[in-house]
């Protein structure tokens, strides 16, 4: 990766590498996690759920060995300006992609709550935000080690579309729990995976607007498109 | 605060101070921020929460001072171990605030949703919730202001019984929509508040551990006691 201030390669460019190597095996894995989880609940699979539920650990014992090689590359090549701004933003985004590595381990504790119970509804729109979030993460972390914020930026667009499938979401759950509400117990876990896949979605996001800080000094100025309504939606009740 | 570096008071002991103040304030607006997200619940007051909504902003402007004066602190005092430690902690603890006052605002905006529908249930489990996750971001801000680990660890085990009031609470919502599908719109946004109450808790878990890490130099030995099991729970749909 060129760097802007020039120096010489570095025992800090050395760091600097090991550090992406960390994140990009830490995103690698949460990207996998995440794919298992939804391909776990789509087929009812709770032995490749409890997978998941196991494997998450891997991705915080990244996230420590990020965080104490950041403070120590603080401490050891006390870094300046642009390079301070490169150590700050590997640190928050290990962070997001450990916060996208739990969103998964849920998922999977919910699928196999949910396979306890008689199959239900809407598993395409489930599959269809699933497929977006994949592609999401997997472009973000491109865009990070490319250092690429016309990437990133792509990514950030392609939230609105997560946001709206789950507000659909939302609203086709509580429409199929009040129709049939033997499916409750299935569809209200459907509604938390549903979140916590929109969740995923923005953690992306904020791992974009992180790049384009890295690559820009600054954060994007046009504000992120928002289409969640899903936390204002009413349906029926009003009788 | 006693540094074990010995240093004397120092530039970056006013910094440090300054850091610890916008920690203060921001607490102390996200304790509030969640007290009145929680009040304007139980009393179906949607003006209250649309001021909680409103006031958001503020604590997300603090943390990028945080952010700043973090970067200005490393790039001009270039600290090392204990000092470097501190740094990084406040960081974590900010963000970790930030992140509690969005919970703040999204039980507000599911308050509006729900001033909408009839008036449901079981809002005492979620009052006494509300007070013993109030109590924690309290506790967990003197602990750090303080650098007090042992005051740290009563938030942290006071995480339990939050997590056994959602568990209980997420059956006992389960069971209202399937006596009264009337009333699944409005659970389903208590299930959501009680779930953003829950990991509240969970964040004053994380700041409370940030503090062990600050007084001692490694996290917790004990692992942390856990008790929400809403995502594994099941009830009835099984005819």
């Amino acid at each position: 990766m060129p760097s802007e201030s020039n120096h010489i390669v570095s025992a800090f460019d050395e760091d600097l590498r090991q550090m992406d190597n960390f994140i990009a095996e830490m995103g690698g894995l949460a990207e996998h996690q995440f794919a298992d989880s939804i391909k776990a609940l789509i087929a009812r699979d709770s032995e490749l759920a409890e997978r998941v539920i196991g494997n998450d650990h891997r991705i915080d014992e990244l996230e420590h060995l990020v965080d104490a090689h950041t403070i120590s590359m603080l401490a050891l090549r006390q870094p300046m300006a642009d390079d301070l701004r490169v150590v700050i933003t590997a640190l928050r985004i290990a962070s997001l992609i450990e916060r996208i590595g739990d969103y998964a381990k849920n998922i999977s504790k919910r699928t196999v709550a949910i396979t306890q119970t008689p199959p239900v509804g809407p598993s395409r729109t489930i599959s269809r935000m699933g497929v977006v979030v994949q592609g999401m993460i997997k472009t973000v972390l491109d865009a990070y080690l490319q250092r690429d914020a016309d990437l990133a930026e792509d990514v950030r667009q392609r939230d609105e579309e997560v946001d709206a499938l789950h507000t659909s979401l939302f609203r086709e759950l509580l429409t199929y729990m009040m129709e049939d509400p033997r499916s409750i117990s299935a569809c209200t876990h459907l509604l938390f995976v549903a979140k916590n896949i929109e969740r995923i979605g923005d953690h992306a996001t904020n791992i974009a607007e992180n790049v384009h800080f890295l690559v820009h000094g600054k954060l994007p100025e046009e504000p992120r498109p928002k289409g969640d309504e899903s936390s204002y939606t009413v349906i029926g009740g009003d009788d």
